[in-house]
């Protein structure tokens, strides 16, 4: 169903709703076909998620938009300006066909573009009740999602001091002969009290778990001297998300090569952000810091690319990594995140959220880079 | 990424894919590919999301399952017995093209079917990569799914009766004078107090919000003498959700119609339950709800089916809507919770989580059903 829960800007919807059509058309595809998720909450402001009953906004390029929409879920969107916007509600119920309706919205069959994150149960649907060529809205819609207006910086930019305020109490709930998994309880929990709505992940890699990027917590118990990735992150009001990772180590770290490899890091990702300015393609920032840990020895420890795009979700583009030659411009944010990953033994990784500015970079996360001791 | 919280039975996980792969073969399907979600949960005990970048479980018919995965996330399937469950892993790496490694796993085009829940993103590349004819897993799957066996019911059970707990804490957190939103945030910490992993979903609709029947919470400030649905659950760490609505009034009830409405409620949801037994249609429980509150001349103010089928997700198959003449048989298990909704002014409902069984019916929510008094 829809929450709302940021406030709405109707005429920035209005401008996003028109560069949509405008992109659309140019991108020689007739209609778009959002499902909820972070393309809805950009063009419209709802908010919430797909279940098995279709709600979907369906967008003519030169027609009027439709909102399909389970009765049962229509008062969600009581606080959605849809006649400001343009917008014609259509509603259903169980035992109707709401792919029907969608065929109904359309002006014929042709070439439409489905949201990145419908799933597949709707696509396929759609798909054969549509007819014609379908194809994904991703493409269309990540030209406007990645430049950032000055209300989406504004919004990242809280959500950076929110998670940064995280961090910094890491003292209260990071300690040896605690579990991962009880140092991550008590991490969720202060994201939401210092201004997140949820907390979307909580990573504590401990000693050998700190070398597996992706690793979340587990029962494992941390000992003293050992090295602890800590990534965190969540949605504030608005919808915008923070992400950011700090490396500690509870007191003297047991592995000896530890000080230095961390300085091979954060020199890194120093780097990395310091390359940050408008023109600087994508791939570029990556090589900064992949170059800086392969010069030191490192390389092959390297084994993710630096960065991803974050706004309304926390992986959007553009993603800093080699191949994608796209110049930055002022207003796209990304993670800045290199990592160094010792199998086995130990981890480390130092993420920022920055955007790309006029004259070079501003960083949402501002918390001391140093490997932290606890 | 995947996270195994639960415990694993190999052997139930191996009859799983067996019995997947005769109803492929049996549906006239040649694979079927099956993104993170709670499919791959069901047929191989890994939990988590789809993201950006793909991992799919590959299951041909006649041919060898291959889980690929990004290698980055591939630490967190280490606790998958993939050797014993003759599931081949292949990994990739940022830069490569997981769509083509599908396309290899696969014994040529032909018609392969995607998990439901696949996001856009994943299913239209693969469709553009495999070429064939693509359709949707669920049919196939909801088959297995929807016929418990001793241990999803076991989960379920518990499920149950942690969501049982959180209900009888509710004179802690429902008070008059508090927001919708405050008694949401108590509740949502109680749900994981009393076992669930996450608080998936907490409804408080206070006075006219509860006439609403999927409105979340507000900063409505709740008044003595209002009607308050409170419809909560999650998933316990085995996977499997709760999900149970009571409804409650703050003193005596403001309005004169509440206590004769609500009986009418009652009876309809008890007389629903007491129907449920093996060979009986999901419509006819259906009807039989809706017969009760229709004859009461209530019939417009019930606007939703009665029920969902539930277990690794809140929504799953059987429906318990008209239309499905699917029979009942033991282990199916499902919500029964017909609602009254008085538009501007209040609404209930009762729902309890029950499972067929081979004489009749079992209830996994046990609390009173009557009008809880705060």
């Amino acid at each position: 169903m829809a929450t709302i829960t940021g406030p709405i800007d109707v005429s920035a919807l209005k401008a996003r709703l028109e560069r949509t059509a405008a992109a659309t058309e140019q991108a020689g595809i007739d209609a778009l076909l959002i499902s909820p998720g972070s393309d809805l909450r950009y063009l419209i402001g709802a908010g919430g998620e797909s279940f098995e009953r279709l709600t979907c906004l369906v967008l003519p390029v030169g027609g009027t938009p439709v909102l399909v929409v389970p009765k049962l879920e229509q008062p969600g969107y009581a606080g959605i300006p849809t006649d400001e916007l343009g917008v014609q509600v259509v509603t259903w119920v169980d035992g109707e066909d709401p792919y029907a309706l969608v065929r109904a919205a359309l002006k014929g069959t042709g070439r439409v573009a489905v949201a990145d994150m419908m799933p597949a149960l709707h696509n396929v649907r759609l798909r054969d009740a549509v007819g014609g060529e379908q194809t994904l809205a991703g493409p269309v819609l990540r030209e406007l999602r990645m430049r950032k207006d000055a209300a989406e910086i504004a919004a990242l930019r809280k959500a950076g001091a929110a998670i940064d305020r995280v961090h910094a109490r890491m003292g209260e709930f990071l300690r040896a002969g605690r579990t991962e998994a009880e140092v991550a309880k008590d991490i969720a929990a202060a994201i939401v009290e210092e201004g997140h709505t949820v907390a979307d992940f909580v990573i504590v890699g401990s000693g050998p778990n700190g070398a597996s990027p992706h690793h979340r917590d587990s029962g494992r118990v941390i000992e003293p001297g050992e090295v602890v990735v800590i990534d965190i992150g969540g949605p504030v009001a608005e919808g915008y998300n923070s992400d950011s990772t700090r490396t500690y180590v509870l007191g003297e770290p047991k592995h000896a090569d530890v000080w230095d490899t961390y300085a091979v890091l954060q020199a890194a990702q120093q780097a990395a952000v310091d390359a940050v300015k408008p023109g600087v393609t994508c791939e570029e920032i990556d090589n900064v810091a992949r170059t800086v840990i392969a010069d030191a020895g490192f390389g092959e420890y390297f084994v993710h690319r630096t960065g991803h795009g974050i706004g309304l979700d926390v992986h959007e583009e553009p993603y800093i990594v080699s191949g994608n030659a796209l110049p930055l411009e002022a207003g796209m944010a990304f993670s800045v995140e290199p990592g160094i990953y010792l199998p086995g033994r130990w981890g480390a990784r130092i993420e920022d959220i920055v955007v790309a500015t006029e004259t070079g970079v501003e960083s949402f996360n501002n918390r001391p880079h140093e490997l932290v001791v606890l």
